[in-house]
């Protein structure tokens, strides 16, 4: 039995107290929050936004009475101030101090803030928070037009939502491309299927920034570098989180590379009985064995439970490693899917001096399914991999058609480093209304081992 | 350049020719078939029964016509009756020789008929080529009963098929359940759903078979062999396929344990210079390495293609090997998806003799993507592991959700050899709409994890 004290209420948090308690029951196991609920979904919100989720307590995955319920004592609207690691205690809202034997730091991440003048206006949000995501919507129900700072996933699930509500969407995005994930054609693709799918609704801004807000006190416009002026209704600032790291970094837990903090493979940090799991913890790319930082509900969830597994192992005799990520991710724009794994070809390349890499791909457009069943969709997959080796890189697919299944393929290809040479002979399920008889992934790999023995 | 003749026009074979030609078109390739067409999609045909492919010629994916423009030149009603390795030529119907350099045997595989008295009737039916979907469709708009004997994956399409066209089928099935392929308990769930789903359509006579048709000319019913009479409009007789095999053996082509051609990892069979490829040949089902038989359209045209390769390695100095099969499957019954990869539990413990595997497994039920998006699945992963190693041997999935997904993933898992251990980090694409934060997949590994430390 030990006291263990979480810090942190979305997704982590609540995910190691659970698993905490669940695994040992005499455990006393605290979670702290600064907001005032706990363990929901954040990624859930844009569909909240656009209509899809009708409720936004759709959204709370467990209450603090059921985590009660669960013998786990919830802690709301506690800010963690300050941690003192020799005397194994953590002090909330500056004046709390509060005693563990093993504490986990889940503590999130805060939307980035771009440096634009006037920046402290009504109106203008990220999409962080249940609050967040309710006042966003109520805006959105009286409004004709928006600003949306960025062009990553967020801001095109967020795209979705405001076309949904009929909102005039002007996305305004740094670089030249849209979800700088996907390789340049593919990127452009997403851009053309959003444009032609848009009811004329979205206008993009590309190579561009917004310097400065328009308004006194309500947004009421921005000003971009390029001298462009655009008024609008509403501002969403979507150019990324940063990790939640200050409490960690006065108590002299070590910050990795990527300005989040440096964990082992078992979630400790460097400070005994201090772990640290989800967004506030930098990871390892797989494919590169590089630090890299992402913020994603699908890893915090997985560090939370490698955490708890650890912090218990002295009573279980059970350990466990998290041995990295492959940035997978998902999403979509109406009924048009995108989804990536591992690296792009432009992120290989841009690695051929570490590496020895010679990256080499391989694109196919191919139907979803036999191409005589009804609704049918294409989809377009590109692999990416080494010439040298045959060695597996990363893959993207995007279209109409079931596209996270070929990267969840691709997933496990790449946890098992699969070759090129192995992978075009996976022996996957086929009949007319899921794949063609040879699926499109593999259609992809017969066209990359061709150019591998060219 | 080299003669290259190829005996079967429907997956293989055609498959085959366009590779020949593709890989060195100075290559002079003859497809020849016995029936009145060539390639066309065999597994497609429930789904034109069912109404859903409106056209029959849908099911055609190449024209001779299409094939000739490609250069290869295409004999139709040509059924091959000897095989002169020594002379290296082959007859067709009795009496016409063509020589060959090389030749591809893609005669694929005949339904397998029952021991069943009175036989011979009108409106008894298999399901193999065009013109049988075509009748059976035909007769299906004006019937309003039918016995269909077996309950295997096509016994399966068809049902659904028959459903749609208002007809009450009695399936007959000598096994205690359907879907053989599936554990006990996935199997009776499947059999609840199409109970559940089938309108009072469908009833079950597992435990029996059928021993003899009534009717003199054309079929009016069944008797079973537990003294059973089922009265009906037709029949379909849909207990599996055996592979062609008599020319090949009578040529002293080495016939396998299945029955079928024995070929090696290049697709070659006993004999210089005769390759074969698709339902007539045997595989290896790679997590036993055990020949076995399958007859899938996938695999036929993956076996066609490496066969092709091997067959022009002399001119390309490529080789390829086929290494196995998998024996991964998916179908539905409406909007509830079925599908298995590698060994059952049942399979698996069947095997404990020869391999000291340790089976063990763990199912789960859980929502296709997040609680709280619309239109959500429930579905059910089994997940078969070997307990001393933590090797991954199978998995079965079903459901109203992406079970191909899942399916494919441990396909790849699979392939790669990976365990437990590895499979549970898989970084696998997330988002609301296409999975829960942790995928069902990971759920169940979860839970094998836990059996496997226990």
């Amino acid at each position: 039995m030990k006291k263990i004290v979480i810090v942190g209420g979305c997704a982590a948090g609540p995910k190691a107290a659970s698993k905490c308690k669940r695994i040992n029951p005499e455990n006393i196991v605290e979670l702290y929050t600064l907001e005032d609920m706990v363990s929901y979904s954040a990624c859930g919100l844009p569909y909240y936004i656009g209509g899809i989720v009708p409720n936004i307590n759709n959204l709370l995955v467990r209450s603090p009475e059921e985590f009660r319920k669960m013998g786990i004592e919830v802690f709301l609207n506690h800010e963690c101030t300050k941690i003192n690691p020799k005397e194994k205690t953590v002090v909330f809202n500056g004046e709390k101090e509060v005693s563990y034997d093993e504490l986990i730091l889940c503590i999130g991440s805060s939307p980035y803030i771009p440096n634009i003048k006037n920046y402290n206006l009504k109106n203008v949000f990220n999409l962080k928070v249940i609050q967040d995501g309710i006042d966003i919507k109520n805006l959105a129900s009286t409004s004709k037009t928006a600003v949306l700072i960025g062009a990553g996933y967020i801001a095109l699930e967020l795209l979705e939502a405001f076309i949904r509500s009929n909102i005039k969407v002007f996305v305004v995005e740094k670089s030249p491309r849209i979800m700088p994930v996907f390789d340049d054609e593919i990127s452009l693709e997403i851009m053309n299927e959003i444009l032609d799918n848009s009811k004329g609704l979205v206008e993009f801004i590309n190579n561009d920034e917004v310097v400065e807000f328009l308004g006194d006190e309500n947004f009421e416009g921005v000003v971009t570098k390029n001298g462009l002026t655009i008024n609008a209704d509403f501002c969403i600032v979507a150019v990324g989180v940063k990790p939640n790291v200050d409490i960690a970094k006065d108590a002299g837990i070590e910050i990795g590379v990527t300005g989040a903090i440096k964990v082992d493979n078992k979630m400790r940090t460097s400070i005994e009985n201090i772990w640290a799991a989800g967004d506030c913890t930098e990871d390892i790319f797989i494919p590169t064995k590089q630090s890299v930082y992402r913020a994603l509900g699908t890893i915090a969830y997985k560090q939370a439970r490698v955490a708890a597994i650890n912090v218990n192992a002295d009573y279980t005799g059970v350990t466990e490693q998290f041995d990295g990520i492959l940035g997978s991710m998902v999403t979509k724009f109406f009924d048009y899917s995108i989804s990536s794994t591992g690296l792009s070809e432009n992120a290989a390349k841009e690695l051929t001096g570490y590496f020895n890499l010679v990256p080499i791909s391989a694109t196919v457009e191919e139907y979803d399914k036999a191409g005589y069943m009804p609704k049918i969709g294409t989809l377009k997959v590109k692999l990416v991999a080494d010439k040298r080796t045959g060695e597996i890189l990363g893959a993207q697919a995007v279209g109409k058609g079931d596209v996270d299944k070929r990267i969840s393929v691709v997933a496990s290809a790449l946890r098992a480093n699969l070759t090129i040479n192995e992978f075009l002979h996976l022996d996957l399920p086929y009949s007319p209304p899921f794949s063609s008889t040879i699926d499109p992934l593999l259609t992809a790999a017969y066209k990359l081992k061709q150019i591998m023995d060219s």
